[in-house]
């Protein structure tokens, strides 16, 4: 299923996309999508529906963000040897794990603020993960199980307030609108492997990250197995499984965003994202 | 007001000591004390409510974190100028901001497992501090009228997992249990002064943490109108402020949790934890 939320911000109802491309409203037959309401078995009795007879939803209505809340907001850094070296760091030896305020979250087509005074915010398409069971010490092997589907994440960074202000990087991964998630939350079945699609962002028509998850240096089910270690992830938490090359820190010069800037992203199966910095 | 949460894990119900003593049970007055259910609004208004006419809980009932959900967890690194040292750390030119999971919120008497394998866990007296009204960019003159209300949180820690496993700190301060809240959400109105509050924290017995929030380098005031510039608090964000000196890490020999410890906390007003490791 292609789940997501239609509506204005703070009013978006969940929908879900059918299988001609109508998206149709399902008010009272899901809860919203967070928390328990994306667990697999939520997701699971979602599958019994009939689409078809449930209302369209009508005229040109606004995607909100695929998830209504973020339990806990985890990214992974440094996780695409090509943007470690971009970076000026090594490659890590284990994920690299930093959080997102959950108050970043955002619509995928949504119009972005820079933070007052950035000069160094920069983009970072990547492979969302939302959790739909709860995981504690769990195998390599079985941490795919606890998946409850993918999205399209761009991880907006204010570069100097990430690295330039106490060593953690909370403090430039988190301004509102730092956290565009969707258009779709598309459900676990419909990814056979999530570490073979393309993924893409394009600044004004130029594409700047081009890549495939099979560059991650830890897949999906390892980042899941090694962050069950230290916590328990649970339904509606949300991982940004880091970003390939391609980013404006990078580049030389280096190229950070400014009015004006559109940034379109694009993950195979996923959807895409349309961010006009304003 | 101090309010409280009773019940098993799971089926807590919001609660209110009254001015006898007596915990009023608020179910059906107050939704559960999480993101708009804290908000000033939403605190106003109960005040409003005649506890005396409200049925008492029964029993000796568990007490439940003080809040029922947390919006994101942030925590501030080396707040006091003594454990910045026995940290063999610099004291920080602003604040340092890093965020514990969710998921591992906890009642102030529940008890801990410690994560598999850990080695390192140590303790960490806090003034918590739960936002109670959208803030960005704010003020230090007016940040304070951001805030619902205070409570003990123990920023319970790894230190092997917070610091030797990829420089974020979010590993070491996230596993289930390390984040007891409570046992009251005192409002705002009942702490005229957040910097006149003596803290403690006893390890079987021996008191190991004992100073006052009058001794953090950056003042709650000063910590909320940082914050604000690089993020939206929101309704339900929850801040563990820093910990003063005298955590097992700054001991000499180091001194960690072990099976069988029991860490009892307690903050003028705000009311005491106790938590036994099992």
């Amino acid at each position: 299923m292609k789940l997501l939320r239609v509506g204005p911000v703070g009013q978006e109802k969940p929908a879900c996309l059918d299988a001609t491309g109508v998206i149709r409203d399902l008010t009272g037959v899901a809860t919203d999508f967070e928390g328990e309401g994306v667990s697999l078995d939520a997701l699971e009795a979602l599958k019994g529906v009939d689409l078809t007879a449930l209302p369209a939803v009508e005229g040109n209505s606004r995607i909100g963000a695929a998830v209504a809340r973020v339990e806990t907001f985890y990214a992974i850094g440094l996780n695409y040897a090509q943007h470690a070296a971009e970076a000026g760091m090594e490659p890590p030896k284990e994920p690299i794990l930093f959080n997102k305020s959950a108050s970043c979250l955002a619509g995928p087509n949504d119009p972005l603020t820079l933070p007052k005074g950035s000069e160094k915010s920069d983009w970072e398409v990547e492979l969302g993960v939302v959790i739909g069971k709860r995981a504690q010490n769990v195998s390599v092997e079985e941490a795919l199980s606890y998946v409850a589907g993918y999205c399209v994440i761009n991880d907006v960074s204010e570069r100097a307030y990430q690295i330039e202000r106490g060593g953690q990087w909370t403090k430039g991964k988190s301004a509102p609108g730092f956290g565009p998630v969707g258009p779709y939350l598309v459900t676990a079945d419909e990814v056979p492997d999530p570490q073979a699609l393309g993924l893409r962002l394009s600044l004004n028509g130029e594409m700047v990250q081009d890549n495939f998850t099979s560059d991650m240096i830890f897949s999906v089910a390892e980042i899941i197995s090694h962050m069950s270690e230290f916590m328990a992830l649970v339904p509606g938490d949300v991982i940004a499984t880091g970003t390939p090359e391609g980013v404006g820190m990078g580049m030389k010069p280096q190229r950070f965003l400014r009015v004006g800037d559109v940034m379109e992203l694009e993950i195979d199966g996923l959807g895409s994202q349309r961010t006009e910095v304003i």
